[in-house]
């Protein structure tokens, strides 16, 4: 067979196979791989091992592998040919599901709905992040591996469980396998498209530091009508110095916080100008209309190549119904940072940390919790020699040529692969921006899972081409 | 007899009969009359029909009464000649005992404890506020009863369920029932002694507003990597303006705040200064040691005659274990101000929203909970006349001259009382400062509670001979 036959066999065994690969992905979906809860971590153990058999059955020589947290799966296929050899990465744990009185249907009982607009879609937790996306590629080496008895390229599968609590566990892990893990790049499918019909390959990520500060004042709660006034509310403080983060431009006023940041450059601002992207189209879908970020910036640089801070979470006193005039003892929040290129992400902790203790009264504390990890912003070289190939086969499956675009989330490993095992990574997804991912009803488009596998499928052959 | 030796008697019988009324306290404690969540409207209830039947058994003619919330209880007992007939009140419910798994013992099973400094005390949820408080009026009447067969002087009991919550229905109950409630003056037992020697009356209350708002942005929950720093966070937006409502200098900058309120008298302040009240006295045994309030006020300033603004609970986004990296689409806050006298809580509360309003972005909401009450502050007439009566008849308990001293805390029924059935207020209680009232291990002291019930014994024998 020529290699175009041997490809369009591999693309309509992909079709033809589609609904099992379907009621694979349920499978996976049902298995409440929640990572940041340690109630779910049996949850998390079983969807490895069912990955790790899913992933042998296809020829890999797989193992699960203990890390410290929750376990990864590692497995190694050799390819047909002097090919370049590839390292997969994709996670199988999931968010949280909370607030659970807001999903349409159970989280861990996936389904396909009709959306508003027409489309097919997948309805779980993980659909998309990232048992969806990392389903594509399995998928994709299945119907390889059933048509032609191989892969057309040497894969490690590198699976893990902990990206979702900051994949603490992994360098580490990285560094210990180095040599098991060799390979002579990376691919990472937890990133999405430009639109519904564009795809894209992203080259830059934003960083992110992860940050817990709890406000400690009174040795116990207090009665507002006694201490009122006269004893530190940890409540008042906490959001007097959160309140201060941003001035009045939405600029962020941690001292040092833009050390080393560049603006956007001449040219690309002007490119990114005439892209559709404004708050008509990016923030009117969910409901807002004012950009929030700096007020001298592009919407599309404040939420891709500006850094940003968000607080993610806060509580403290009395939150049930009714009211109670309580003092509480503390309060604490979650506060995230996303860097770009230049940001130190240990120095930008520890300049949160002076300007809230530059803030704290005398008589309370503010702690901090030590268990999240760093990730420095990533910058590809647009000149790494695998995107050419997978652009040109995403723009062969799409009909629409393949975008490089900057992504503002952060996708801490992708660091970890360039400076643990030297590689660079080649970022493709299929996610869209409405799929809810963190969030209730996270979905996947059935036409993501569908084109992605096939994606994969072309990307896989072109990799193999190129040598 | 003599009225001193009637007066003997009735003590002593306080004396002999203590262990009884603990128990009696223990059985109202026990139901969990928590007026803050409906789902203990039950236990509400059946407080109320509990202590209907009690008070009707030392031969009130009593009823339970609907309100439109949780009922209140009325029981009429004319006195023994023609002497002041004076109106009771009390409350049965008790405020959430959330933080759960902060107390020592379940909030529901009192039991007789050893204070760290050898006091015996009282510990579960409304040990003082306000069962244990409200049951030393009962026990006081019914040694009375017990021992002559009728009680000193005429007393309305009216007892109600719903304190907790800004006694929402209770100031139209009171217009409904204007005539039966009729009476000279009104007694209140919810109040604390100035210290544990020294007992006290108070003539001076701060007033209450309560509010609930949430800042409503996105239409859903948003993950921070893809919305970060374009997308209004709520609670960025709500941390900005509670974070604002205070000045450096821990003045109150809602404009129009301090309308109508007055400076402390020069006298009074130099009283003040001379009493041992100070960081070290009030807010070392708390764990604190820097006065919070406004910095050019005294600290019994800050917690008595100042109003005041505290933040009693906030909540949004991700507050489980671990990191998650949303954006959520709303976020809330529980507020409440202790006004001063001159200050209109009607006022302050508009003041308070236009404050907010004035912060939010345009594409963001501010909702605000109408379902809280305002209640002004109150200042009594010093020249009352059932105040000297009630001063000696604590000194005479206590041993210790009764102070008149100004309170911190609100009790909006008192205003309640003036404005709908024309009466005055002798608020006397047996409370102190570490009763941990509206916290975990709510406390009163077994000296407050056996104390008390001949202190009101004494204080009925002083109303009646004053005629």
């Amino acid at each position: 067979m020529s290699d175009a036959t041997t490809l369009n066999a591999v693309l309509e065994r992909i079709d033809a196979d589609f609904d099992a690969s379907l009621d694979r992905l349920f499978t996976l979906l049902r298995i409440k791989s929640i990572s940041a809860d340690p109630a779910f971590a049996d949850d998390c153990r079983m969807a490895a091992e069912h990955l790790a058999a899913d992933v042998r059955s296809l020829g890999f020589e797989t193992s699960v592998r203990e890390t410290g947290g929750h376990p990864a799966i590692v497995g190694k296929s050799d390819g047909a040919g002097s090919k370049p050899h590839v390292l997969f990465y994709g996670h199988y744990d999931v968010q949280p599901v909370d607030p659970l009185e807001l999903w349409h249907s159970p989280p861990f009982e996936p389904v396909v709905a009709d959306h508003a607009d027409g489309r097919k879609i997948i309805v779980a937790r993980g659909a998309q992040d990232d048992k969806g996306q990392l389903m594509t590629f399995v998928e994709a080496c299945r119907a390889w591996k059933n048509v032609t008895g191989s892969l057309p390229v040497g894969i490690t599968m590198l699976i893990e469980g902990e990206e979702e609590v900051g994949s603490k566990n992994f360098a580490r892990f990285l560094k210990d396998n180095k040599a098991e893990l060799a390979a002579d790049f990376t691919l990472v499918c937890d990133t999405g498209m430009w639109d519904r019909d564009t795809p894209a390959i992203t080259t830059a990520l934003r960083g992110l530091v992860y940050e817990e500060v709890r406000i400690k004042a009174a040795n116990r709660d207090l009665h507002s009508g006694i201490y009122g006034g006269g004893a530190r509310n940890p409540i008042r403080v906490l959001t007097n110095i959160l309140g201060a983060l941003h001035d009045d431009s939405g600029r962020i006023a941690i001292p040092g916080f833009y050390d080393g940041v560049k603006d956007t450059p001449k040219e690309v601002l002007e490119a990114w100008k005439k892209l559709n992207f404004s708050a008509d189209t990016f923030l009117k879908p969910i409901g807002l209309s004012i950009p929030a970020g700096e007020t001298d910036r592009l919407l599309i640089e404040q939420v891709t190549s500006r850094p940003t801070c968000d607080i993610n979470g806060i509580i403290g006193g009395y939150t049930g119904a009714g009211a109670k005039t309580v003092i509480p003892a503390e309060a604490s929040a979650k506060v995230s940072f996303r860097l770009v290129e230049g940001q130190d992400p240990d120095k930008i902790r520890a300049a949160f940390r002076a300007f809230v203790k530059a803030r704290v009264p005398g008589d309370c504390e503010a702690v901090f919790s030590d268990d999240h990890s760093n990730a420095p912003a990533i910058a590809l070289d647009f000149n790494m020699k695998p995107l050419g190939a997978a652009k040109q086969a995403l723009t062969d499956e799409w009909g629409k040529e393949a975008l490089l675009i900057a992504c503002g989330a952060s996708i801490p490993v992708v660091a970890d692969f360039k400076n643990t095992l030297g590689l660079d990574t080649v970022m493709v997804g299929f996610g869209l921006e409405d799929d809810n991912i963190h969030s209730p009803n996270e979905k996947y488009d059935l036409r993501s899972f569908h084109k992605g596998q096939r994606s994969w499928a072309r990307i896989l052959a072109a990799f193999a081409a190129q040598g």
